[in-house]
């Protein structure tokens, strides 16, 4: 019998954000494991199913126990926040489980990119990067190298991880490079808990941006040239001639 | 009364692939208007349900025709295959209402680089660029540098609408763009009709992709300097120590 791993992006964190897809793979599962706080945001929609869940940097030990499981002949389902091929759990989830005779099936989610943006307005609709500050498993010099990159090319910027404890001065490092090539009063937005209690959205310029200390419940979003306050909605036009 | 415009990302185009949040603003407004391709994908989901289609081009039209309807006091929900703030509907609607007394709140979804990744593994899990091949509103000047400054960056690049009969010839040119930084057999992937009748997807490197003839029902992945090929899965590490 093949062996078979779900890796679920759950969305945003409610049960109204998650796709049906994601809802029946869980619902149907045997174990759903994932980092606590994410298991905490679905745990009681899901009444009576056996949850496993692991700390934060613990990733490798999280895949090794799905792979293990599944090997056993249990259906395992591990759950990332958003979609779990944007910087979630789908990459590692392969490599931990590699040469093993294992299916894993990835269901995507929808992203905190395309979540954000929805509250913001629409500053996504063209050409976008998506740039984590986080340095755990990047060096620093290469976070920096792309940020040129993407002001370069007049990119839209979505930041993930835009700031923790200890990388307080991420965010002005980050906006210190873009405004290399983007002008101060480029229309720039914050959005903090997406989709979940505490949600906050604002709406700001990448001059004020870069004085701002935000946390890791965060995404940050900075408007490429085009990109417009309407009515308080951070919108990037197309084109379209009106 | 203020009046409400929703706009909803459907995902790849299954209810399976849709939010709950999205099925229940569909099921409750009074008016779903779309692109008939994607009104295709959908209708027989919502029986009963007012439609109104419009053809490919028509993107102003279609959000004034919403516009109008709003301010006549009906719901209406616009619909964008995928995520409607990535390439969709989000940005024009927000434009065309501007100045209105009309609330407008995006129902994000899953767009296709989030849908594509998973069918192919986990391609997106590092820093991405998000680039359309299409020029009818961006020139391909712009698309080119924008290209260029991806692969300076070593991003893994997502390519929408790769192809068109009008421009056949604009993959191998992207290509060859990226081909300036990363060698011929960084692994690449086109998922065609995701979610749909249909699904092919194909893994392959960055120097056979150069040669195919897509269509504009394709998405194209193309790897960073470390993105591998696992068991036919196109997987980018993220540098966890295994």
């Amino acid at each position: 019998m093949k062996h078979r791993i779900y890796v679920v992006g759950i969305g945003p964190g409610s049960l109204q954000g998650m796709t049906l897809q994601a809802r029946e793979i869980l619902d149907g599962c045997d174990c759903i494991v994932g980092y606590d706080t994410y298991i905490n945001l679905i745990r009681h929609y899901f009444p009576g199913k056996e949850f496993v869940t692991t700390g934060m940097t613990k990733e490798v030990e999280r895949c090794r126990m799905v792979r293990d499981r599944a090997l056993q002949g249990q259906t395992v389902a591990i759950v990332s926040s958003g979609d779990a091929g944007i910087y979630g759990m789908a990459g590692i989830m392969h490599e931990v489980a590699a040469g093993e005779d294992i299916d894993i099936e990835v269901i995507p989610g929808v992203t905190a990119a395309s979540a954000g943006a929805a509250l913001l307005g629409a500053p996504l609709v063209a050409d976008t990067c998506l740039i984590s500050l986080s340095d755990l498993l990047t060096p620093w010099e290469k976070i920096a190298n792309r940020l040129d990159c993407a002001a370069a090319g007049d990119f839209v910027i979505c930041l993930y991880n835009p700031a923790s404890k200890k990388r307080a001065d991420y965010l002005e490092k980050a906006c210190d490079i873009i405004l290399r090539h983007q002008p101060a009063d480029t229309p720039a937005g914050i959005v903090r808990n997406i989709g979940r209690e505490g949600q906050e959205v604002t709406v700001l310029t990448l001059g004020e941006l870069r004085k701002m200390h935000l946390d890791m419940f965060c995404t940050v979003f900075i408007g490429n040239s085009q990109t417009k306050n309407i009515g308080g909605k951070l919108v990037t036009p197309r084109g379209y001639h009106l």
